[in-house]
């Protein structure tokens, strides 16, 4: 198995970028492959430590965050995505894993490597954690689609069904769809139609859910349009933000508070861990014949290592040959 | 001025909203009118302490949150919220508070109050924190139409500008369009369509937000149709109750760390406090032709009291006059 990393990609590349290759590298029956500069990465490699299951591709050139995806899609064809994207298209690779510009990532995953025959729209779906220790939602779609049909959610219900299955080891994953309400009957002319379309399914779907129901534990997996979903995971990052900050803020503000936080230091740490989407590796691109991985911009070596264990877990349990024959027989 | 508070509405009623009712009688200068059954509401005022400037309408039914709203409302014409929203149509009231059912308020504030003249839909309309200390954030629409056009939502946001001005006494309200990017052509057909309008106003509008700069403090006004703004903000209370409720179980996990919550408490105190959406009162309805102000279903004396000091200075204010002229001229 070989699973590609875009050394170039995300705020902190390539430093921690390769950082976190290395340190997963002893984790994974795998052969990890740095994809970019080849001089740089070598460099930055004999730092952190060589490991025999990590290679290296070159690649010359660098997708930036300020470019447009389409055009450096097409115009960058040696940059260290496009490489990436290329090798998982001719079956070299089993997943391209890319903490760069986002929808350079998507555009290109679409345009090069494809769609899995039957799938109407890939989803972009991340985990989330919940309130129970060991449950974690999958957030399907959570911003490649802006506008969507009835049929592209019931198909992020299935495909988001199986990864959870396949990946987290959840048995009939519970799926819930994102509405304004509970009852049958509520939301928008999407959300009507999808409902009827769940219900009808053989997936285990249990109902609408509201925005305060996300992340209870109740559901393993929430559909819900890209343009929704996308606005709730800012918004849920937004307010965690705003949280850490202002207890921060009231720590320093008196001696016997500081003593409180060195008291309380474990325990804040463990919620802050909990809340730290680097905890989760990155987001699946669900739907694209391949394996894409897409971890937030600021990743450090954790994400990226844990996006690779999350990588290997995808690829060993053949989530996307489960995807093809689900969508093939539906 | 008379403004009226549910008496039989939410959670908590009628003990709670009474407490509040009394709590905020001296810090207004208008007539507290508690709607509902006039014997229970006599011995609760005994209870609490009667003041002289709350008074008692009576009102013989109550409609339960179980309720079909537009039945409710057509059927149940003694009830507390009916009898409330015909005293703000007749114009005997300014505004009307309510914890009870909310689809009942929403459609019994469009049927029997009405819209102010010129304004295509209402919008409900909360203020949440900001990460700054004396910021705070006008999130409309939050919950009541599903399905808007882009004109909607240039009226949300000039009736928003309205309210922060007049009521939070913010200058020249800085006004932001919830989207999935920030630049220019990002989004639905909605978004794009909405900001070309709010461009070309003369409202200050600073473009785009994503979700995480929602609570940054770097707007005074959040613009989004209202399915998008009901899942926000249920999304943010369930990650506000996810995140007090980890914290809470590691506090209980050892000595050290209850010795540390407790010098801590203070801080944590005033954390939650600023996340609690009681500090902030109610919901505006936001176009009505009369003040309606809809308060968390699980409302406590202190939301109320607040709210009826929302709605004191909305209505001191002239929010609904300064809308209509706006409105007239636009």
């Amino acid at each position: 198995m070989k699973i590609l990393v875009d050394a170039m990609g995300g705020d902190n590349a390539p430093d921690e970028i390769i950082k976190g290759a290395v340190d997963a590298a002893d984790l994974v029956d795998a052969e990890i492959v740095l994809v970019g500069d080849k001089l740089i990465i070598k460099d930055k490699l004999e730092k952190y430590g060589e490991k025999k299951n990590i290679t290296i591709k070159h690649a010359s050139e660098i997708i930036l965050n300020e470019d447009k995806p389409t055009k450096a899609i097409k115009e960058k064809k040696d940059s260290s995505m496009v490489v990436g994207l290329n090798m998982v298209k001719e079956k070299e690779a089993e997943v391209f894993i890319s903490a760069g510009n986002t929808g350079a990532l998507l555009t290109g995953a679409l345009l090069n490597v494809g769609r899995i025959k039957g799938i109407n729209r890939p989803a972009l779906a991340p985990i989330l954690p919940t309130v129970l220790e060991d449950t974690k939602v999958l957030l399907l779609d959570s911003g490649a689609n802006t506008n969507c049909r009835p049929d592209y959610l019931y198909q992020f219900a299935q495909m988001g069904s199986i990864y959870m299955e396949k990946v987290y080891d959840v048995k009939k994953p519970r799926i819930g769809l994102i509405n304004v309400g509970t009852e049958e009957g509520k939301g928008s002319d999407l959300t009507k139609s999808t409902y009827e379309l769940l219900s009808k399914s053989d997936l285990n779907f249990i109902g609408n859910i509201e925005g305060r129901d996300l992340l209870t534990g109740d559901v393993d997996v929430a559909v819900c349009d890209g343009f929704t979903g996308n606005i709730i995971l800012k918004s849920l990052e937004g307010l965690g933000l705003m949280i850490f900050k202002l207890l921060g803020d009231e720590i320093q503000k008196s001696f016997k508070n500081k003593m409180g936080a060195i008291l309380l230091k474990s325990s804040l740490r463990a919620l802050k861990h909990k809340m730290d989407y680097g905890e989760y590796g990155g987001a699946l691109f669900l739907g694209i014949d391949g394996g894409i991985i897409k971890c937030h911009g600021s990743s450090k070596a954790k994400t990226i290592k844990n996006a690779i264990l999350q990588a290997y877990n995808f690829a060993k349990n053949d989530t996307i040959k489960t995807i093809q024959e689900q969508i093939k027989n539906s």
